[in-house]
């Protein structure tokens, strides 16, 4: 399914430069504070082996480990099938950008690495154990509160806010919400534009979430994620069910220690079926 | 630190075979149904890394897909640095194991991959989102029950069930527990004999958890991890101070669908410190 117009499909564009590897360039519409949006960083790796030609069966698990921030400008995704078995294929991906070294040659560098696991789905038993939380459905939600950050790629989506939104004032006060809830954030989202929901989509859906020790202690300091884990749950069926409505994230901290937090998250279709799970650490200073 | 006569040492036991490569070997302490158990060879794959001569600061995250079952013998390890920041690493690692192919020549295969970030801890603020449940001291269980499955790697774990063992009778009984509770086990555990812990045990205990296909459906079908991340909230200070006691282990599913079923885990030490955090996802067949 292509969508050539769309933001998000211009910012995951590749283009086959061999066998295993691909060109793209990071894009404007979708720059966070430094480098990209993380999760349209995630979406491009993942589509790197979605697009190969031997690519077996639907993603199942995602893991992303960002190394350092890309630049501007064109990168190269390295996506090998390290292992095909008859059901469950394992790739390992790279994403290295040339920077120019201190003697004006042009270093290669490695900027992010990850790991995709890709499957056929054989129907089987199943069951749903994390219903969706009761929140009000989009279209009852009243005079969303718009994000008002002045990052570029908060504008390709659009989000409702229903709990743990962005603190309003930098006053550095904890918390004093109960440990289940001090760094909880619920909130309806989708592409804004509106674009059917795909695997690539939903990837970056897990990574909208602000850093939570920003909502934890009300303080701006320096964060970034470091390694995002995302498993999905959906299949093609599910994908097609959603289509362009709005996806109903939760997210919530474990621990905050010595310079990481963890984050992990649930994404639920509006009629309550979870699309995916995630879990993400995430670096903090001070 | 080393304990070379523990079973575990031995398991995990690599020998440098040139940069970036390690030579290790099977152990039937550890065997598993078909292959040895996952936690080892994660245990294993963080060892590797650690020995590493290059190897910065401590682990914090740690991604391991298993690829294929290893079979009983030698097998190598490649940890390479892909990138190296002030603070930060990330590792990208390959367990492969050489297998007859059909023309009788070696076939080297890759039956594991993962990645692995280290990274220097620093003081900051912290805090702890998620407190431990509330459940009797190991001291105050009583007449644990044993683990009788036929097993090897079992009979490396001392495990005091305090929710959600394995049942008693596979009867195809589908849990009438609500969604909370239906896959949730809580237990005790540590290395048998005692083993003070460290990174590379606490990794391993991140995957003693039984597939929660098993308690959710009291169903035996085949079912093994096909990926697991594992984060690591303790530092070197937190994990001497639990010594070689109790670490409480909490596990549960989100989702059972098409085949795969996740598990989100917590653990604890006994003074309720979380030690890490973990998501893995599990194929299961029927």
């Amino acid at each position: 399914m292509a969508h050539d117009g769309h933001p998000f499909d211009q910012a995951i564009a590749l283009v086959a430069q061999g066998p295993d590897r691909w060109r793209g360039h990071t894009r404007a519409a979708y720059w966070n504070m430094v480098g990209p949006f993380g999760g349209i960083t995630a979406a491009t790796v993942l589509q790197a082996v979605l697009r190969h030609p031997q690519c077996l069966g639907v993603p199942v698990a995602l893991t992303v480990n960002y190394a350092a921030a890309l630049v501007a400008g064109p990168f190269t995704v390295s996506a090998r099938a390290a292992r095909t078995n008859r059901s469950t294929q394992h790739w390992v991906v790279e994403v290295t950008q040339e920077a120019p070294g201190a003697d004006g040659r042009a270093d290669t560098g490695v900027v992010l690495t990850a790991t995709v696991l890709t499957a056929l789905r054989r129907d089987t038993w199943g069951i749903q154990d994390t219903p969706m939380p009761a929140v009000p459905m989009p279209q009852d939600v009243v005079s969303p509160p718009p994000w008002r950050a002045p990052i570029e790629w908060i504008k390709r989506y659009e989000v409702l806010q229903l709990q743990g939104p962005l603190p309003g004032e930098w006053d550095g006060a904890v918390s004093t919400l109960g440990p289940d809830e001090a760094s909880l954030s619920r909130l309806w989202m989708r592409d804004a534009p509106p674009r059917p929901l795909d695997y690539a989509s939903l990837a970056a859906l897990a990574d909208v979430f602000f850093p939570r020790v920003y909502l934890r202690r009300a303080r701006r300091v320096p964060a970034g994620t470091v390694s995002m884990t995302v498993y999905f749950h959906a299949d093609d069926a599910l994908l097609r069910e959603v289509g362009d409505g709005y996806v109903l994230g939760q997210a919530r901290a474990h621990a905050f220690h010595a310079g990481f937090h963890d984050q992990s998250a649930q994404l639920w279709s509006a009629c309550g079926k979870l699309l995916a799970t995630s879990l993400q650490m995430v670096y903090y200073k001070e």
